[in-house]
């Protein structure tokens, strides 16, 4: 493997270099040709370095700064006045070429809107999308988006996020001809709103996408198809409800299984086994979503994650740089602009 | 309580009068003031008539009729060519006033197509909603519509279901002031596509509505707020999505729970109990969806229900007819429109 350098929004989440540095440190044991740097303040980052070997120091380079994306920041502000936060100064290493990805646990509007601004889309992408895997039943993972990058989509745009999703899980998950749905609510030619139905025609005459037609909420975890496509309105609420129903069925059966001394004992004994399955069920556990659609690498982590899920985030970041995703993206979508056309 | 007739459409369903029937004697049993027509074939009606006690055989009448409405029938091709069918006949007796409410487990896009051509929207309503309830960690019910009568709405269409969704739960669940809120991707009020936002605006202003703002799709089981309102494309999904995911967590339960010697002994004595924490989540316990708007009552059952579930649904139109729930959202919906004007 040849070298990689990660740029990391150091202060970004609930938690910043506390989670962000020692996951890095990590990272490092595990990949000797991984570097980072780390961008925030630097006393803050020193404090959680010291604790760590001194091995990996080489590898680390910190770009110092004391501004910060605040969490409820609005994206409009964040891009006007933080422009010496560190979420924007690791996305401008990222443009320069100094990185090869960017992760950031910070605020998903800011670093959308910064993203766009400063790495730009891809030629013949209208806008970028968010991306995440939901565990299926069969094991396989379930890539979904828009997440949430963009509340309206017209047919066009679900169509680049249907091209973009099947290259993101033949890179990623080096699976050959993925399987791509739309959601809708049927399954029938005529379901659907104007964008939907649009896009659903525009795939079936795209050769290179292995397009399967609509698929419903019900098909979400089912791992019958490998890509599902929505906008983001849809996909947000979604991937929202999913976290929800996840918690209610947890407070169910902690309620369900307290009662009487038998059970109460059966439940301790067991808990743990429930506790594992439902742990699947949490997003921290399939963290890292990507901004995908842009010229470079940006990779968001869950703003609450803990070092294992932030190292999980970092570790797509290095894949995707090691796959070359963006050009993979962009060579992908001119081929098959070209056999549109010709 | 005065004498109610229901009319019901005997043969829709995915088992038609083999579960109908049984249910409409069950609630016969339990509501002395009850009455049915049953809408459908006088053979297969008679059938599962025969096989129950003739005691309630004098508040039965039967409507005879051999043509059905389809599983798969298109909505359009329904309401032009199934003009005898047992879910038509059933809702022209509610338009001749001749039974308070109808009851189906057909074709739901026919069902609206027809309940809407048939039974015609309250005066201010532009579109009936499919509404139905959602289990909450708190035991209170959520209400959410609309569930699919519509694709895509405008502000004013939500502000409409934010209206009818809340007197529904006054109707229904007796609760006063009942907390509404709008689905949305975020909390804050930039938040979300010009639809959400607008009606937001004027939900805002209408003192009659104990509206709260928005809410995000994991606050769907919390039962924080009483009554969610979202389009038709977004409930459909969030509906169908929770189905999938509830089947997903059944699935990694039982495989999560079936290795290990004791394991395997304690998930058998366990089993039940987390059997019955599902089934709660199952949405044919929370049987019935009202298609509310309308100057008449339809309840829409789930095509599979099995007999208790399908007597849900009845129960559900005898508790909308006796609370007169049309006149009721007509009667509040004048009185903001009057509020808004004045």
């Amino acid at each position: 493997m040849k070298n990689l350098t990660l740029a990391l929004d150091a202060m970004g989440g609930d938690h910043g270099p506390y989670i962000t540095v020692p996951a890095a440190v990590q990272a490092l044991k595990s990949h000797p040709n991984l570097h980072f740097i780390l961008v925030g303040d630097k006393t803050e980052i020193n404090r959680y370095l010291s604790a760590h070997t001194e091995d990996f120091l080489h590898r680390i380079e910190i770009v110092h700064t004391t501004e910060v994306v605040a969490m409820n920041d609005r994206p409009i502000h964040a891009l006007r006045f933080k422009k010496n936060s560190s979420m924007r100064l690791a996305l401008e290493l990222v443009k320069d070429g100094r990185a090869q990805a960017c992760v950031s646990a910070g605020n998903t509007g800011a670093l959308m809107a910064m993203s766009k601004v400063i790495l730009k889309t891809l030629p013949g992408i209208d806008r970028p999308a968010l991306v995440s895997c939901l565990p299926a039943v069969t094991g396989e993972p379930v890539y979904l988006l828009d997440l949430g990058a963009n509340v309206a989509c017209d047919s066009e745009t679900l169509f680049q996020f249907a091209v973009m999703g099947s290259v993101l899980c033949e890179a990623i998950h080096q699976k050959a001809h993925p399987k791509v749905a739309l959601l809708n609510v049927g399954i029938e030619e005529n379901k659907g709103n104007g964008q939907v139905q649009e896009a659903g025609q525009i795939l079936q005459h795209t050769d290179q996408i292995n397009y399967v037609g609509f698929v419903e909420g019900d098909e979400l975890y089912t791992g019958k198809v490998d890509v599902i496509v929505c906008d983001g309105f849809v996909g947000n609420i979604t991937l929202k409800t999913s976290e929800g129903i996840a918690k209610l069925l947890v407070h169910q059966l902690k309620t369900g299984l307290k009662d009487g001394f038998v059970v109460r004992l059966l439940s301790k004994l067991i808990a743990p086994r429930i506790q594992n399955v439902l742990s699947k069920m949490n997003p921290d556990h399939y963290n890292g979503a990507s901004l995908i659609g842009l010229r470079g690498i940006v990779v968001k982590s869950h703003g609450n994650a803990d070092e294992a899920a932030f190292l999980q985030a970092i570790n797509l970041a290095a894949t995707e740089a090691k796959r070359r995703l963006p050009e993979m993206i962009n060579d992908r979508l001119e081929s098959i602009l070209l056999d549109i056309n010709s």
